[in-house]
């Protein structure tokens, strides 16, 4: 099928779903668990030829994200139940207001329509991606990476038969069949087809979105998150932030990219940030971090000089941009001038410093004496995510189920006239 | 100076008012409308200008919508300290979660940062957007139409000395001085430097806008609005909000372009709706509606017939197309083929209609027994509006000073690590 024809078909079929009950919903989600899970072995089938096809082509670490097990596909039904189990963000009146004419004006949450998803080579997103824009009411055109298409599409094929036995269109669930950058850039211009179109990747495709777009979009995902340590800091916590922060697990948008330290205890700070966070690691036979110092920081301890580009990459590694700041002011300022607006923290002992900090630094998250790596829809207590924007339209931070969804006002009258 | 320049100051100083109180800016908004009142005659002069020179070339109605007088810049500095009034947007807690972990979740309201508006010839436009804008705390960067850039400048140049007279930077107000159409292209591309663009004006600004910004925009303003009349209906009541929905202001988008009848009481209804619009008008020296007719309207009553494209179009005149239809699924039908989203009426007195319409019609407002004409920040109690987004993403419907904020989280912890 064209994405021509997947488009009309999900524009069609979504309607059905603005109506639809949140029973009906659960309905549908936990037959689409049980889909998957029956269908295990062909899905396995798939993703082995498209682990076949992939080796020798891709890193290792591709391989992994791509490889599907019997436990992943249990973890991604038991994903899709997770969503049934929250509340339905459809219906909710935010506002209502009586005007003096008599009118009642009351502001609802409805389902978006049609949310489009272009994404890599992870296939349990097929599963999430579908299951929360279903439990918001919308209809999901997927498209995902080359490498995982034969995953994605068994994925998908069960899901729609969950669907079907219950009833529903299967065209609430699609996958695009076309892999190639056309069917992309289709989504992008589909105006009057796609609702929302969130991009989860790379640099690269984000930026292809924003450029090409004529859909409405949301920026996902990029993160150079900051922590700054100030003079007032309580070091020995600090050491322990900033290893959690970079180290836990460093591919992941909220992971520290650079650290930020206050001039005054730079002497005293970076050498204990050395021996934590390479030499102490690599007795403990844990990959050491590489430093990156500004020449303010390199004066102090060994490290690589930082070029200047390490102040605005994305690392993904175990590498870490160190620079010694005045204060808070200038730990804001570089911030500001380098942050893609993810998440940053400020540690420190001293109100007003957090104060300004959370006041001023324009990003997502804002963080006072704790670890970036919590900015998560399941951390803050959204139940799931769809990605994080770093945009400020719409969503910022977490999209959880109720960033899915847009309002309408219904008003209420009985003759009124103007 | 030049548009850059001009996008490199306003990024310099929306800092500035992120963290201003209400009363700082509350201070500026009144030293603007006193300025605004001061230079009433340098901006009558300036205007004078502008008229001159579209004498000839425009519309009475568009000379109309150009000129100033003293009281229309009383009335425009009034606007502002009604502005002044409205409750501040920023700062506000919209929710706030305390996680196991310990965790202190706030989601606060604050500035987008800098706005940008594309406007046409009203020079009130100028000192509302200002006002709107400045309320929010954000920086805007005003572009103006060709034919009003002397009043608009003027006007400007009053609002930006206030803001200097209380110590303000002046550049949280500024108005391009380029009016060729380099200057909009310029704002439709200026990443990292207009966090939202709003443009206010005709189909041809939107569609630019939606095919060429890079940057966030919200489409406003084109309403193709629908009234639908079911067979239950109160016919006197349909005809005094039909006629007000349609002739009370034409040339606004929320005035009803084409009303659905029910097929059951077509024939009973067209011909007093004829009357109402057409013959009865012409007695009380009123303009008549021209009713353009689908051919089942025309069996009934004479007028002129529909064109195809007569359902696809904002008349902004005395013009109203009509159809029969079958029932309240066609209605529904047809105004999701057809309408731009802004504002539909159903006219019943069947609850599961007015349920199923108001349920179904994906427009920014949907109303039972009430005209179209109410889709207005200030009849919807919003004190104010920046404009009638008609696209789902972050804002629909009336824009008022809470649409024009975003908002971010603050995390507030104690040692916490992932």
């Amino acid at each position: 099928m064209t994405t021509q024809e997947i488009l009309i078909r999900a524009k069609a079929a979504a309607p059905a779903l603005r109506s639809a009950t949140e029973a009906q919903k659960n309905r549908y989600l936990f037959s689409m668990a049980d889909c998957l899970t029956e269908k295990t072995s062909r899905i396995l089938a798939a993703n082995d030829l498209d682990v076949e096809a992939a080796r020798g082509t891709v890193s290792d670490v591709m391989i992994d994200r791509l490889k599907l097990t019997k436990d992943r596909i249990a973890a991604m039904a038991e994903g899709i139940r997770q969503v049934a189990s929250l509340p339905d963000p459809v219906g909710r009146v935010l506002t209502e207001t009586v005007r003096p004419n008599g009118l009642i004006i009351e502001k609802v949450a409805v389902p978006l329509g049609v949310v489009a998803i272009i994404y890599e080579s992870r296939p349990n997103v097929t599963s999430d991606a579908a299951a929360l824009t279903l439990k918001s009411g919308n209809a999901c055109v997927l498209r995902g990476g080359k490498e995982a298409f034969r995953s994605a599409n068994a994925v998908t094929e069960a899901l729609r038969e969950g669907l079907k036995r219950e009833g529903a269109s299967p065209d609430l669930v699609q996958l695009i069949q076309d892999t190639t950058r056309q069917s992309a850039t289709e989504l992008m211009k589909a105006v009057g087809y796609v609702d929302l179109l969130i991009p989860r990747g790379g640099a690269g495709l984000i930026r292809a979105c924003v450029e090409n777009a004529t859909v409405p979009c949301i920026q996902t995902g990029t993160g150079i998150c900051h922590i700054y340590v100030d003079e007032s800091a309580d070091q020995e916590e600090a050491l322990k932030i900033i290893e959690n922060a970079k180290t836990s697990r460093p591919s992941v948008c909220n992971a520290e990219e650079v650290l930020l330290v206050h001039q005054n205890i730079a002497k005293e700070f970076l050498p204990k940030l050395k021996t934590c966070l390479t030499d102490a690691r690599a007795t403990e036979g844990k990959q050491p971090v590489e430093l990156r110092l500004c020449k303010r920081a390199a004066e102090i301890v060994s490290g690589t000089p930082a070029e200047e580009n390490d102040f605005d990459t994305e690392f993904l590694d175990y590498i870490l941009a160190v620079a010694v700041v005045d204060d808070t002011n200038a730990a804001i300022a570089h911030i500001s001038a380098h942050s893609t607006g993810h998440s940053e923290a400020i540690l420190t002992r001293t109100p007003e410093h957090a104060e300004a900090f959370t006041r001023e630094v324009d990003s997502a998250a804002v963080y006072v004496n704790a670890s970036t790596r919590f900015t998560d829809g399941g951390e803050f207590g959204l139940g799931c995510e769809m990605g994080i924007s770093t945009q400020k339209l719409h969503a910022r931070g977490p999209m959880g189920l109720q960033e899915m969804t847009a309002y309408k006002y219904v008003i209420k009258g009985s003759g009124q006239i103007r």
